[in-house]
């Protein structure tokens, strides 16, 4: 008998956000709903991460209300959500008022399983989250960030499975965020958490195609014990991408191992997005090849392609190498956190300063706090010269408790200024509110409108995209000759204030 | 200790042909000859194949003088080639004089490692060049050429891979140019060849990436004890080429095996290979995502491309599902050959006839040739009945010896010939006349205007792929209203002569 083994598809979510830097239209996916929810998926990934702040400012399209069409046409299948621990959807901690009800919310709506990770890993910024899941009778997963360095070793990772474990998690992912899992890797870590949690535990892999090695990652991640692996259809895998899903099914054929997909369904699937993918064709960032160089530098090419972006912008694309070797610098100051959202922005960000600047001359509010636990904790020591300039810069000091225990609970709050700004006066809408204040805004006022098509307005949203000082959205006024930045990765927007240090 | 796994690397030759349908300018590829030299692999495929024949068609190119050129510049690598047996690098069975010469003269002028094949696994049709290869003292890679069928088990090929030896080959080579070898199915054949063969043999591994599947394929044949695997490098692989091999480097870390390759170097070679291909943009046939059709129908994609332009070209472009199916039928009808060149093009353009033409109403006569066993013997039965129409068809009977035995031995000829049409007098030019008279003699005639950078002129070269009957070449004048197509498939040109059945 051979052992079944369960697969996850990102074509509705992730795959879209990796390859595509946005969101695909309703309508282009509906066509092949009844084949994935048929096809034997263990769960389709479809609601969070990104895709929620795609949904309001490009797509003019009710994230809540997407998640009850997908719940209302794929009835039969577990839907998943990406979930940045205390971040949710967003980029910053938000309060327990806002976590607990924004789980809540997602769980009535038709999520069935919350995958929950911090780019820090630290364990306390997923406890409130996975809490609320499991008052809420859905599946936890809490998620190990997978980013090697010096003082993550394969044994840390495997005792943070357990402590992940330990808050009550159903199930561990081993989260690749950057193709970064070598295949030993992925045997080492799903072998150790295995032993270490128990053989009973589930254990899920999700890592990216960047670099070519990740499909054997997967394999050996499965002859190790692992349970479920994340890939998406093909015509929507590969490059910054997924491992596709019917090679993984033709990868296990006489190994003892099997799927459940029904290859004929999976081909159907395919074949229509493969026919709706080039109405995207604008944001469509197909590479040629594979990037290995990530195993040096670590840092995801959506970032580099900022930077590049933003080098250019300088007159200064000479200096990429320069930052890419400053951000392990940076991130060895920082004490090694996972090159993730929001880590991965803030330390690139922050090194690309240091090279145009001077090392820390100009210290970003966001990488001050991160310094200064703001973020949470990392396992590696931070450089406390660092810590010390990012304490003036910000001019508060250093925390060692849960950031989000700091944190005023909001949710009356943002009800009452969302029910102002033009909310429907459901929770949900103070929700979206409450993660992104001013798009929210925008968006209740153009709601009624109804969704954009944007794989027809390719050149409009493109020309948004780039980089342009904006006006604060809910965080501190900046203080003195400070600047802020919308900076688009992934298809999301990053908030960079710029102040020169004191 | 971890245990060495040595590369060979594709790029100069086969990555080409694969991805770009043709051949890169030499001037494209020296920059890259350094670090190539120095970078630690095992060979460099750099001739044979399809390349020499794109030489003189396409570049206008002495592929001899190439070669020459490889080997001075290349002075540290063994140069490794692709020999099709009997068929040397063209699509006929030769006689043994003119595959003697064209093994010494390839031997003289450079190649270290002849891979030899035969596309219907007919070991008599390596014998002769197995026998020049060890004559001249380099080293002979007998391959298997691999493709599933009924009755092709595992067992078979382990068979197989003994009588190659047995030849006095000095490695063997699991072939599998289509992308089928799944990753069960190469840990059970390379462990099956190390019993059998003894675990000294030396095994390499070649495949494609066209399904998504075969990095693991790779893994796994490493892991079974193979020596020796083909990649690419990055910037010239996926798709319908090969796997990347800065990939396969990074894959191995940890494992207990490890590659000699310099990655800087590897590196640098990708880069300069980024940066050049773009000029090769009108040939560059990069998919998005994989096939993993191929594992249904077997038919390589350059076959399909194929059909489908011309079932378009007849207006019946919704016939390729049919067409596909009865490559099946045609393949069991004549004993399970691999779908290798030049089976690969016999069998799908006869099956294209019979959908059309309606079954066997109309046999090429490369296919008669096939059914009466003018290519070699195949190792399952073929339907008696199909084998009577084709000898009527043909109009000569069904043979079982080795087909060069009944060739007349055609060295002196080929000399007198090929001075008289304006060969240079050199024992090479010969060899170039005996494999492409036609294209030889037009070579000869504008060899002096020196090679053609097709880079730049694209369009030019567009136009001359396109079908078109030609007249014949070489071969026997066809009776009757028979019509001859040129077929290009992989930057390949295969003569096609259709005459209606009697």
């Amino acid at each position: 008998m051979a052992r079944i083994v369960e697969i996850t598809d990102l074509l509705l979510r992730e795959a879209q956000q990796s390859l595509l830097e946005t969101s695909m239209a309703l309508e282009d996916v509906v066509p092949v709903f009844e084949d994935l929810d048929n096809a034997g998926y263990w769960s389709v990934e479809c609601w969070g991460g990104s895709a929620f702040n795609a949904c309001i400012r490009f797509l003019n399209e009710d994230p809540w209300e997407r998640l009850r069409t997908y719940r209302r046409l794929l009835p039969k299948t577990r839907l998943q959500m990406l979930l940045r621990g205390q971040n949710l959807v967003g980029h910053r901690n938000f309060d327990d008022s806002i976590v607990n009800r924004f789980v809540e919310k997602a769980a009535v709506n038709g999520i069935d399983v919350f995958r929950i990770f911090d780019a820090l890993n630290d364990v306390r910024n997923l406890k409130a989250s996975v809490e609320a899941v499991k008052k809420a009778g859905k599946h936890a997963q809490g998620a190990i960030c997978y980013g090697p360095s010096p003082v993550h070793t394969i044994a840390v990772f495997v005792d943070l499975a357990l402590q992940i474990k330990q808050l009550g998690c159903d199930s561990i992912c081993v989260q690749d965020v950057d193709s970064l899992l070598k295949p030993q890797a992925a045997y080492d870590l799903v072998k150790g958490i295995k032993q270490k949690c128990g053989s009973d535990t589930l254990v899920s892999v999700h890592t990216h195609s960047t670099a070519g090695v990740s499909m054997v990652s997967l394999m050996k991640a499965i002859e190790a014990g692992c349970d479920i692996v994340d890939t998406a259809i093909s015509s929507l895998a590969l490059g910054r991408g997924h491992n596709p899903t019917e090679s993984l099914v033709a990868m296990l054929e006489g190994t003892g191992y099997e799927s459940r997909l029904d290859m004929e369904r999976l081909h159907r699937i395919k074949q229509h997005i493969a026919n709706v993918r080039p109405r995207y064709g604008a944001f469509d960032n197909q590479p040629i090849g594979v990037e290995t160089e990530i195993f040096q530098h670590q840092v995801p090419a959506a970032v580099i392609l900022n930077m590049e972006y933003q080098l250019k912008g300088q007159g200064t694309p000479h200096l990429l190498d320069q930052v890419l070797a400053e951000i392990q610098s940076v991130r060895r100051d920082a004490g090694y956190p996972a090159l993730a959202i929001p880590a991965s922005e803030i330390l690139g960000t922050q090194a690309m300063f240091n090279v145009l600047h001077g090392k820390y001359a100009v210290i970003t509010s966001e990488f001050a706090d991160m310094m200064l636990g703001y973020y949470g904790t990392t396992l590696g020591e931070k450089n406390p010269e660092v810590v010390a300039k990012a304490a003036i810069r910000a001019n508060k000091p250093a925390i060692t408790c849960r950031p989000a225990d700091l944190l005023e609970q909001s949710w009356e709050r943002c009800r009452t200024e969302a029910t102002t700004l033009g909310s429907n006066g459901s929770d949900e809408d103070v929700l979206t509110y409450a993660m992104f204040p001013k798009t929210a805004t925008q968006f209740f006022q153009s709601r009624a409108a109804g969704p954009k098509v944007i794989g027809r307005e390719s050149s409009e949203l493109k020309a948004s995209s780039e980089l342009a000082p904006v006006a604060n959205e809910g965080g501190d006024p900046s203080p003195g000759p400070s600047r802020t930045y919308i900076i688009r990765v992934s298809g999301e927007d990053h908030k960079v204030t710029v102040t020169p240090a004191q």
